[in-house]
This record gives C-alpha cells, structure tokens and sequence, in this order.
C-alpha cells in the first residue's frame, strides 16, 4: 500500500462552489476536483439495563471529558442501526446488550446529525471501560448523576425510557417540546 | 469564487489506509491527504395520503427510471428528518404534506444506507411531477402499480402503512423477517 501523506500539509476539500447539474453549493477541493458531499451523521446508541440498572459511561474524550453519557457513537458503513448501537455498547463498556425497540430519535439539525438511541437490555452486569470512557456504571433511576451529564439527549432519552417502562409497541420519541424541556429542567 | 476544477481530471481519495489514532481503514486522497470518512447516508421520505389514496412518483432518473416509488431522496444537512421528508415531497411530487408519525425504519447495510419513512396528509390533492419524476399520481389500494415499483422499500413501507390505518402510537416497523417477505411475495 502506498503512503497516501502527501509532502505538504493536506488542505483537501475547502471551495463552496456548485456541482454542474446540481442545485446547491457543495465542498470541493481545488487542488483535485473533488466533491465532498457532506450529510448528516448517524449517531447509534442504547439505554441498556440490567434489572432496574442503567449503564452510564463517564466519556475519556473530549467534548464533554468527564460528564456521563449513554454508550454511542457515529454508525459505521455496512452495519444496521441495531448493530451500530450494539457495537458501541461493546467498544464502549464492554457490554453485551440485546435491543428491544427504537426508543428515540433526536434531530440536531445545527451539527446535521441524527440520534437514534435504542431500548436494551443487558446480557449480563459485567461491564467495564473500553478506551473511550473513564468508569462504566449501573445506575438506579435516583442514583443517576444528573448534574453530571454530557449533552442534552442523554437527559431526554433518560426520562423517555423511565416514561416507557413496561410499554410495548410505543412510537419513539423524538426532541421534547419547550414546555416539556422547560418541565424537566425545573426537576433537576 | 475561484473555479474549483483543477486542469487535468480528478481522482480524488481512493487509497484505502488506517489514519493515525484510528482503529478501521478510511479512504485517502495520495494527492491532499483528505481523509474521505464514508458513512452511512440517512435517505427520508413519505408514504403520504388523501383521502384513501397514497402519494406515488414515477422515476424520471435511474436508477429505476420509470418505475413509481414513494417520494424519498437523501437528506441534507442542517434540516430535521421531518423537514427533509417534506422537502422531498415538494421536490418530487410538488406535494406539500403534514408528518404524522415515524412509519417505517430500514437499514440497507450492503448500501450504507438507513432510509427513515413517515406517514404523511397531503394538505391538499394538487400534486405534479418535479424535475425527477415522469408523472405522479394518486392511488387507491387497490390502484397501486404493484409490479411497476421502483425499490423493495416501496412496497415493505406500502404495506406496513395499510396495516397500520387507524393506530397511532405504535412502534415503526423495520425490515420484514424472511417468512413476511415471503408471504408477500405471494401475495402479488
């Protein structure tokens, strides 16, 4: 295989400019002609249980280094959804899990991504840090570190899976209205 | 604006090698160094209804020109799933439509691809062909061009918006298990 590192500091794609036959500006590279179409990305994860536990991750990286997160992470080419989230249950936290149903899908149109974040349960309480977290922890609803959570959707699908629990064939939620973010922020 | 198109013809990343502090193969460009991350492309569409007749678009580009198919295409950024599904509905169909609920999920891995399917009103019946479609119609059950449609995914989310008349909070369905698939397929 060759090295593909150029002798020069890569520039890469950096021009907006329109594709012939297209209707929008694209990232193009002037050096090679290269289209970079950019679309949103697909973030695949889980809130696994065992018994009345919830597996938390406490993020090793940055953003958000320290707070705790569900296991999650941007989908890889040539998995199913189910298979991402499970696979980063794995990287994650070292957690086997089997998925239930589709508990929320979050859009975050600013950073063009697309949460879908899974109901799982948990093969077994043997869980640990993979390279990315710090401490993996099973959590009771009121032992939850809420002051310490990483982003916003941890908290939403937290509270949507709590307002599930024993309900079967449920439509997933999707991003809480203002009066309901405005809701559970005066509970914290 | 510059103009982005180099002199000679492009070739951009197409050398396959594990970037430093990663852990898979990710495309490179030999000539900028641009790591080309491929991942899996969200497509957003509709199964979207007036009255008893459900909104399809016969394809005026490949691949499947010709063939009817539901109002769909990939998402852009910075749009929510709701939106780029309406905007297909325009762009396609000129149709301009209301979300009710997520219909229907399917992962298509050996294609990278996860297409999200809502069920969708017509706000109103005045619907015409786009710039990528032949014709549109509308159709009753009972009309729908079964052995012209353009994807699979047409007709799994087709029939798994029939089965779901009437219900509302239920879970979107996924792709078919063989036995379904096969029963379906005897069906026609």
């Amino acid at each position: 295989m060759s090295d593909p590192t150029p002798p020069t500091a890569p520039q890469g794609p950096r021009v907006r400019a329109i594709p012939a036959g297209e209707d929008r500006e694209r990232l193009m590279c002037p050096d090679c002609g290269y289209i970079a179409y950019q679309n949103p990305l697909i973030v695949v994860g889980s809130v696994a249980v065992w018994e009345d536990r919830i597996l938390l991750c406490r993020r090793a990286i940055e953003p958000r280094k320290g707070f705790w997160t569900l296991p999650a992470g941007f989908m890889e080419e040539r998995e199913s959804t189910m298979e991402g989230a499970a696979r980063e249950a794995w990287e994650e936290a070292r957690a086997r899990i089997e998925i239930d149903s589709l508990l929320a899908v979050y859009d975050i149109p600013r950073i063009s991504q697309v949460q879908m974040i899974f109901r799982a349960r948990l093969l077994s309480p043997d869980v640990s840090a993979g390279p990315e977290s710090q401490e993996v922890g099973l959590f009771r609803w009121d032992e939850i570190p809420w002051g310490d959570l990483a982003f916003p959707t941890v908290h939403w699908a937290l509270r949507e899976h709590q307002a599930r629990l024993g309900r079967t064939d449920y439509a997933p939620a999707v991003n809480p209205a203002p009066d309901v973010l405005a809701q559970w922020e005066r509970m914290l």
